[in-house]
């Protein structure tokens, strides 16, 4: 069979562990691929242009939105975020899976736009957990963290837009978890209509 | 998360290989259980009452249906085939996962009778294969051969009625994408509305 890639978009509140699912399921599956967004956020300690984010202007991302580059967009927390659209496409073509791990206005504009992509949200253990993880993070300033818990309820809010919930409790299970459900998602009939066609259509044996 | 167990209805043409797939996956997974049909056909050379079926007289059978003592039945090549309410609905209350391997006529009743069940569909590779199968079988005269031939043929027609395909190519593959399917379906959204509730609803820490 040769099967288009699967579109995942893995969401989530800041903290919830996201990124850290994203890297383990593409090291652990080789047909595997996370999209690499855009953002006029600043580089983290420890964060590359180009491996991490396309680290861009203001003005360089308002341009991309005009001339259409990008598949969704979002601002956030005073920074845009936002997916290229190069590449994805092909990747997809080429029977691999795309991960987008991106916020909650940009899942839903990618619900809108690719409505066989699939829309994963990972919920914390508990909500004082993830207020642990983002002050613990100790990378933010006070009002960044309190932006960010403030953005974590709201994206919370959304949760009944998405396909699938993973409960990031251990990252074995949830890497699994998504896995799994990556997998299943193959197998799910509308995905598989020309498999059974070409069995079930005129080319059923003339002697049964 | 205390969870109610999944009810999967693994169904495909005689000779697919349903019954290899749902031993494996039973072998494999102490949580999943097989459910054990009643029917009125004749055990095969090493089948067991009680293990491989509950072996009835058609007038045993016949009761049970009046009775309401099935979750569903349908008549194939001759024989009454069953499943016992009895068992099925506590296991599915414990937590526990239940596959019952059955025909397409009983699929369809399970369907309707429980909405949150689901079914997949085992495709063989190619309709010459599933042939070969049967036939190698050895176990069934000239007459039944084509019957169930006759019978596949049917049955690949309603592959739409699905949730998901899983076309058995290879045991592993087949087994563990049933796995995928049934850890994939523990994290869809409408199973999961309480823990959604729970962390979103009026218990968001006061202090964000």
């Amino acid at each position: 069979m040769n099967h288009k890639g699967l579109l995942v978009v893995v969401c989530g509140p800041s903290g919830v562990g996201k990124g850290t699912i994203c890297r383990e399921i593409v090291g652990r599956n080789e047909n595997v691929y996370v999209s690499i967004s855009a953002t006029t956020r600043k580089p983290r300690k420890g964060e590359t242009d180009g491996v991490h984010y396309y680290y861009k202007t203001e003005q360089e991302f308002e341009n991309m939105i005009e001339s259409d580059e990008l598949l969704e967009w979002a601002k956030y927390c005073k920074n845009y975020y936002g997916t290229p659209k190069t590449s994805i496409e092909t990747m997809l073509d080429d029977g691999k899976d795309v991960i987008l791990e991106i916020d909650v206005q940009g899942a839903l504009q990618v619900k809108r736009n690719f409505p066989d992509g699939i829309l994963i949200f990972i919920l914390p253990p508990s909500l004082n957990e993830l207020k642990d993880r983002i002050v613990g993070r100790g990378t933010e300033s006070d009002d960044v963290i309190h932006a960010r818990l403030l953005a974590a309820k709201g994206e919370l809010k959304h949760v009944n837009e998405y396909d699938y919930i993973i409960v990031n409790d251990k990252l074995h299970h949830a890497v699994s978890s998504l896995e799994s459900i990556i997998t299943a998602e193959k197998c799910r009939l509308k995905r598989n209509i020309q498999t059974v066609e070409r069995m079930c259509g005129d080319d059923i044996p003339s002697d049964w």
